[in-house]
């Protein structure tokens, strides 16, 4: 990997020093205090689901290593850092040195993912494990969100194509590149970002705006123009002025008087406004009274996954979706509360877990270096929980196994004829990138395998099953024994 | 301006292909029509101010500049477009030529805007017009979102220092970085983002995270690490065990035993859980009356403009917040809903408007060449009203001028004792940038002016005033004449 494909950013851009300035005060902080060299293992992890969802689509991991690939501090970063005047010479000069030596791990992209559980562990020293923290947490917790709200809009439409429309109300230019690539990966067939699919080799489409139906003196010349250019893949937008008076009418009369003769069928029409049920059952009636039973009706008007299976319940005749805004900006929670928390340190070679308490229970930690088993169903090849064990645990699956609720402890379950899959895969080893990131359309197709493993209880788009994400019993005992020394401040 | 400054991203990137796909093709449809060279005219303007607010802060036209100054199709991009088998090789040779010729104008950032008035207005040959519509309606849909929501912010905190901390929340890597940029000129005075302080010169800043206290043995031994570290900007985080029992008694003896035979006071304390209200004035009366009556309280805990107003009405004790993820993605509504339309076309040099009509009445545009004159009070400098004229109208504020409700036209007004001030400026000449962008601290500066010339019922959060946006005589006529051609599409 080279510094010109640097995030893959055409021409290439060096993102070192968009970092939260306080990792580099605590950097300085450590090194003046002799610690910068402490290993330290950090989680990244979230809380919720976004949306109320039962399950996130992990995404992120190909820009989280080029990022980690390419650590380095120009002169200028080094000038600048220095007219802080915060900052130790010893500090500068480690950073104008700075290699990057951590061992991380990561959840592979496309797989789905529960609150509470590691998606990425860094191990190393604490100045370097410390200082990554702002970029895996942006970078992940940006196009998990995408991915994650993708994936829920996809399945609303039920099999139907859905192309990504967004860059334009997107939250700066690399909301929508690595917006288009997350729903990609959360399931849209393709989106209308250009660049994107130069950079990820994910299909890139589009036709016409209503500005070029204005531009005509009349609609049917827009359209004959239109039709000229494109015969072999006419598709039409019909509300530039009224879809059933004037948008179709011209549409079907280009159809046969433009386009019949030139020896093509056309592939299209495009509806951008107004009822979305009302004009499509309309408009499917006529096109087929027309005999273009194959001509295939678009909707793209501020849609999600509630509108899509609103208007598809109401027996709305849609082929496929574009959804614009409420995708790129995942509009109706577009926050993912991922955090980056110390879960360890190293004594002697030994690991001492460390725990951040919390008098709201469910943002206390996870000690500990760990690892992620998902426990599958052999006959069905369901997954049936996710169980966070210690790194060095290992389940031996030809073997019983019981798992039990972590907070309501006497809810056990005996698991037999399962098998165990360790989720996490290492991706840095000592600073080296040993992971090979498959191509975005083969994360998309993983993701809907994974995602079909789970139960239609956990896919519910409301109120779904809450999927187990259980502690093996030493974790349990573990983080009881470290909560107990705190029990004084709650009193 | 050099390619190397492109974007002012550090080593530079090109974004010419961050385009909609369907802007290509209509370019290739243009050209192939014979009318790519035609004149064209396109406003960017929005309809509705996000969160019930009563007006937007525009932003984003340095980016906008930098983009339209640096438009270049590599042989690399030519090849793609090329292998996509839909553009022919007159369009791909047109592309490799390509040199930007248009004219543009924009409001500049700062300015307080409002619902229907164009933000920026292009004028130039439609393939190139048609273009620009993506970078320009995604580079001011999120500086301006952002700008908003930090103004809305920073207003609740009345008077005390804002600082945004959003980063890793932040919509990807450039959500983050122009995210920052707009949150000060919104009034944020700094920010968490070290790239955005090397790019723009707005202040960066931080100290210390959870991490820090958990690595050490004890939270008192973390604070004595920080003091001996940074004696001169003394900024402790007192809640990572409990902010009552153990972090501000522990902060004090750390102030007492520590910093003070340093010869050094305290600067400040954060908190970034809990009940804000109860434990700022806790800790308030605590540090009181351990001597520390000058030492600030900083509260960072999903903060937004609500929250802050209720905190404060509630009499918390803070001195300063830190804003993260409810600023960085505006998530009460992240979306901003700006559109690139179509207004005019040129015809042997003479100028013909054009409509985008609809059912709804608020998509109806207002066809033609135009620009907005804001009306003052001469007496309170306080604005009274936009007008949006054609382009060629002159206001002469000597005399009073009569305006009236572009839907209710039986409310007129007539000022006199007004000035009248043209508010979009001119920022590409044939193609050629023609405005000099202030530096950013500048136009937080002039935001805050501009800020304070609306009435105090526009400025409220909830259920502010609608400010006027009125047409002029010749334009309402304009409009309606072209409406009345389409009187037979609504009955």
């Amino acid at each position: 990997m080279t510094n010109s494909n640097f995030l893959n950013i055409k021409n290439g851009r060096n993102l070192t020093m968009l970092v939260d300035f306080y990792e580099l005060t605590m950097g300085n902080g450590y090194l003046d205090n002799n610690v910068g060299d402490k290993i330290a293992y950090f989680d990244m992890f979230f809380r919720r689901v976004p949306d109320g969802g039962g399950y996130c689509i992990m995404a992120g991991v190909q820009q989280l290593t080029e990022y980690l690939s390419n650590l380095k501090f120009t002169e200028e970063d080094i000038d600048y850092l220095r007219s802080k005047n915060c900052f130790d010479e010893r500090f500068l000069e480690y950073l104008k040195n700075f290699k990057f030596e951590c061992d991380v791990w990561a959840v592979p992209e496309g797989n789905p993912v529960f609150p509470g559980e590691p998606l990425v562990t860094v191990r190393g020293p604490i100045l370097q494990a410390q200082f990554v923290e702002t970029m895996i947490l942006l970078t992940v917790n940006h196009q998990t969100l995408i991915a994650t709200k993708s994936n829920r809009i996809c399945r609303a439409a039920e099999g139907r194509p859905v192309m990504e429309f967004g860059s334009r109300r997107a939250q700066g230019y690399d909301g929508a590149i690595y917006g288009a690539r997350s729903a990609i990966i959360g399931g849209c067939t393709a989106t209308a970002c250009t660049i994107a699919e130069q950079m990820f080799k994910i299909p890139a489409s589009g036709t016409m705006a209503h500005s070029w139906i204005q531009l005509f003196s009349t609609e049917y010349e827009a359209f004959k123009a239109w039709t000229k250019t494109y015969p072999d893949n006419c598709i039409l937008l019909v509300d530039t002025y009224n879809v059933l008076k004037s948008g179709l009418p011209n549409a079907i009369k280009v159809f046969d008087e433009i386009l019949k003769p030139m020896g093509y069928r056309p592939k299209g029409i495009r509806i951008d406004s107004g009822d979305i049920t009302y004009l499509t059952k309309k408009c499917r009636k006529i096109l087929d009274e027309a005999g273009y039973e194959d001509v295939k009706i678009i909707i793209s008007n501020s849609l999600d996954e509630h509108i899509i299976t609103d208007v598809l319940s109401q027996g709305a005749k849609i082929d496929s979706f574009g959804v614009g805004e409420r995708l790129i900006t995942a509009r109706s929670e577009p926050v993912f509360g991922g955090v980056y928390k110390l879960v360890a340190v190293e004594e002697n070679g030994e690991i001492i877990p460390k725990i951040k308490i919390s008098e709201n229970e469910e943002k206390i930690t996870n000690p500990g270096f760990k690892k992620i088993y998902r426990l599958f169903d052999k006959s069905t090849d369901k997954a049936i929980a996710d169980l966070i064990s210690l790194h060095d645990e290992k389940i031996d699956d030809t073997k019983p196994l019981e798992i039990f609720d972590p907070v309501h402890t006497w809810k056990k379950k005996k698991l037999t004829n399962y098998y165990a899959k360790d989720l996490m895969v290492k991706i840095f080893d000592k600073g080296n990138p040993c992971y090979k990131n498959p191509p975005v359309k083969e994360i998309q197709k993983f993701a809907k395998e994974e995602t079909e493993k789970l139960w239609e209880e956990v896919l519910r788009f409301e109120n779904p099953h809450t999927y187990y994400v259980d502690l093996s019993n030493k974790l349990w005992n573990l983080k009881h024994s470290l909560l107990n020394k705190f029990s004084d401040l709650y009193d």
